[in-house]
């Protein structure tokens, strides 16, 4: 059977032909549907349905969060639980699925670990491919009418967890996502832009230097979060030159 | 008069709905045309076709290059004669016009610096905004199947040349954009997705340990060279664990 990893940018509207044409070639599209929902699911649905695609649930799997024992064999058995979920409905409906991942499916997303870790396993015989789709700090840049790094230079892009880490080893240009608000103590000097639920209708977006704007982006997000329900944000620092 | 920037990624089959939307609610396109034809202005052309856009053509400035006395001073006086290029195209013309980015306006494209320059000066008073587009690292992601980075951890972006920098700096994660083959000395145990012309029917695509396959990205990007008459490339470097 065929999976087509397709993803869908930050909604409908920036769905591109390649990947419209893709969908309308499989027969359903399955997501993962976590147990806190964080918004997107829905979003997916929507998109499907704009191309009369039935969109196939998978539950997410409990994830202990007792303090297992072993933290990296907890979380390694998630993962697992996982492929075995999405390979259960892979195995059931055969034909071509959709996997829908938000935004890009190259920057912090793991349809691609689930759908190599299904081959590996050989249980179900998948053959795939993968279309790209607008990520969060490219519309984050459109928004703000930027360019994410300074000419010639370079721009690096990690997760909130290792801000800290990257601004010690002296980058100038950081794209943060993965939970974008909380690491900027310390960054008092530094210019931020900002943005929350890009792309949506609850879409937020501050800049300016970063001591100045905290405030402004607190309620923004707490804004985000009020009206959607779910909040995810990205932002871009920029060292004082 | 308005002016919107539009990301058209790596061609006609990228175009986002509301790229297209953009487009068609423009009254004509303008491009630069570099001496050296690089190949995107006639891509450039095929996108305004399909909208029924007139395309402009820009001519891009002469460069002194024969060692200038001054050589920040030249790039600057470069810079100021194609933003007075393209002023001069939307003081005759007036009306909306789409200013066509190949790949995304937020990485390595000077269009960004071009319109904010325009506002600056004044002559032309311009309202502008920012849609975004597939780009090349998102593409040589797709087409190799992977993340750009490994799970949790950051991803560098930079010009070739200062690859050696992020690799000095212990960057583990790093594509290389603007000159993507002649830097891979020295790398030869890390593993390498490469891929020139991405998105156009003479794209080339290589992977594996630098050390193994940097003639077989040789004698690709000399092929693609061969076939379009221009070759861009782009890699992404992954440092051996
Ligand atoms: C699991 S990652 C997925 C990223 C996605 N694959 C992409 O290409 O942008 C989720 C993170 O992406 C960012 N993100 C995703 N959607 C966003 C949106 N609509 N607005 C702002 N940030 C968003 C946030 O940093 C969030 O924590
Ligand atoms: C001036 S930059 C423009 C980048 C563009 N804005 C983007 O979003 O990808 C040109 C560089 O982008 C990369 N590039 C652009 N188009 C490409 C393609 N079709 N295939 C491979 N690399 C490409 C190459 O590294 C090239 O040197």
């Amino acid at each position: 059977m065929r999976v087509r990893i397709i993803g869908i940018g930050m909604g409908p509207h920036q769905l591109t032909p390649e990947a419209a044409a893709a969908l309308r070639g499989c027969d359903y599209a399955v997501a993962a549907r976590k147990r806190r929902d964080d918004g997107l699911f829905e979003l997916r649905r929507a998109v499907c349905e704009a191309h009369g695609l039935e969109l196939v649930a998978v539950p997410d799997p409990e994830r202990d969060r007792d303090a297992p024992a072993d933290y990296r064999a907890a979380v390694a058995d998630w993962h697992e639980a996982r492929v075995r979920a999405f390979e259960q409905v892979l195995a059931e409906r055969g034909g071509n699925a959709a996997f829908l991942v938000w935004g890009d499916p190259s920057l912090y997303d793991s349809t691609l670990r689930i759908v190599d870790r299904i081959g590996e396993r050989g249980e179900v015989p998948v053959e795939y491919d993968v279309l790209p789709g607008i990520s969060a700090p490219q519309l984050l840049a459109a928004r703000h009418r930027i360019v994410l790094h300074e000419v010639g230079r370079p721009v690096h892009v990690t997760p909130q967890r290792r801000l800290a880490e990257a601004v010690a080893a002296g980058q100038d240009n950081i794209v943060v996502m993965l939970g974008a608000r909380p690491a900027f103590e310390g960054l008092g000097e530094w210019s931020v832009w900002w943005g929350a639920n890009l792309g949506t209708d609850t879409e937020e977006l501050v800049a300016g230097r970063v001591a100045d704007v905290l405030p402004r982006i607190d309620a923004a997000r707490a804004r985000a979060k009020e009206r959607a329900g779910w909040v995810m944000d990205t932002a871009l620092l920029r060292r004082p030159s």
